[in-house]
């Protein structure tokens, strides 16, 4: 089906799923350029293709559009040229390494820390109840298409580290009483848990630290970019993992 | 001096600055928020105060602006209650380990790479032709301050590698043939080469490279992001250097 004027309702509905309160109503989410529409293609996600260019996809939907309405979909001064809404993923909790952020805030910084957990081999990611959503155009550019790779779950905090500190070891971050993580053995199971930006964990999350872990810097730094850090903390968990 | 027009000339210079050529001409960039402004301070750099509340500094001329003007001047939604106009640095190169960027393009990973190269004690750092412009005001904040604390050049790297290869241990990367961090030395005087994030080193930069790194991952993961994969080299490379 072709679509030319910017007008058109099936336009307007896509653009507003740039808003958290369309996706979450409707379930859905747009993904953007060919690599991201084919990895989620495979994981059976994809329910309508948004395309400049003239091509029949097998069962799905497809909507033949103009570039104006692409770059008013995507936001992008360049835009691609395929597009697609996806439903949104339903995980569960994986076996293996567990990473829980609590209430990191930059869309990039959410989805460059989901592209290195899948690089390190984390199962599972864990996001608070305000951390920014995973579904975030800008998120979901940054994780150049690992989001598919890995669980991602939102869900409170407090309950789920509740659930599984008898059997995981859990990891938080502190800057003066931590240890280098070359000083901890690492289980098969545990979980590693990020603060956000500015206040790092919130107290009633520190509470369920087992072991505390620091990065070694110059005293002119404060801070690492925390898409850096968790980066770094999950790059030296994953290399000193005692396997069993 | 109080400034009320959005329309005022100096209103007007201190928006052109967002442009590189602007910067260029004049040589000067602009800072946001306080921590950058007292960091440019120390530096000697700042040669105007923009502010919204009505303080005297000593002898640097200080314009005091209505909240609109500093949006205008800053592009951002919360403006902050100081900014100012600074002289670019003038740098040399300092003994100890360098960083080499060759044509980084995405600003907010140039500002990345700049913050943990300073944490992971990084002297200097070579910026190729076209590598992101470090002025502009996305690395800027991005840095989050740490500009001033390494010493940052524009040169042509080619030019600039031959000049040091025989002094440096030249490290670059490679996914394929590299060896892990941890099983190279690390001499006092040496030269990480990070790549751009679509296309990697340049094949005339490469040839400069005594050892090629690279970082284990999942082979569900392509590659990480440019600022995560320079930092975790930095990282690590700071973690065995053998001092003397």
């Amino acid at each position: 089906m072709k679509i030319e004027s910017l007008k058109n309702e099936r336009v307007k509905k896509w653009c507003h799923l740039k808003d958290k309160k369309e996706r979450d109503k409707t379930g859905t989410f747009l993904v953007e350029g060919s690599h991201l529409v084919t990895e989620a293609k495979k994981r059976g996600l994809v329910v309508e293709i948004i395309t400049l260019e003239n091509r029949q996809e097998s069962r799905i939907p497809t909507y033949i559009v103009t570039k104006e309405i692409m770059k008013k979909i995507t936001d992008q001064v360049s835009p691609p040229t395929i597009a697609a809404v996806c439903k949104k993923m339903d995980s569960t909790l994986e076996p293996g390494p567990t990473l829980c952020l609590d209430e990191i805030q930059d869309p990039g910084n959410l989805g460059t820390i989901i592209r290195s957990a899948v690089a390190f081999g984390f199962k599972n990611i864990i996001l608070s109840e305000h951390t920014v959503d995973v579904y975030n155009p800008k998120v979901i550019r940054s994780t150049e298409g690992m989001l598919f790779h890995v669980a991602i779950m939102r869900r409170d905090l407090k309950e789920f580290l509740t659930e599984i500190h008898s059997e995981y070891l859990i990891f938080g971050t502190d800057v003066r009483g931590g240890i280098k993580p070359e000083e901890s053995h690492v289980p098969p199971q545990y979980a590693l848990i990020i603060g956000s930006e500015g206040q790092g964990m919130r107290p009633e999350i520190r509470t369920f630290c087992d072991k505390f872990l620091y990065i070694p810097m110059s005293p002119l730094c404060e801070s690492l970019n925390a898409g850096v850090s968790a980066s770094i903390l999950m790059y030296e968990l994953a290399k000193r993992q005692d396997y069993e």
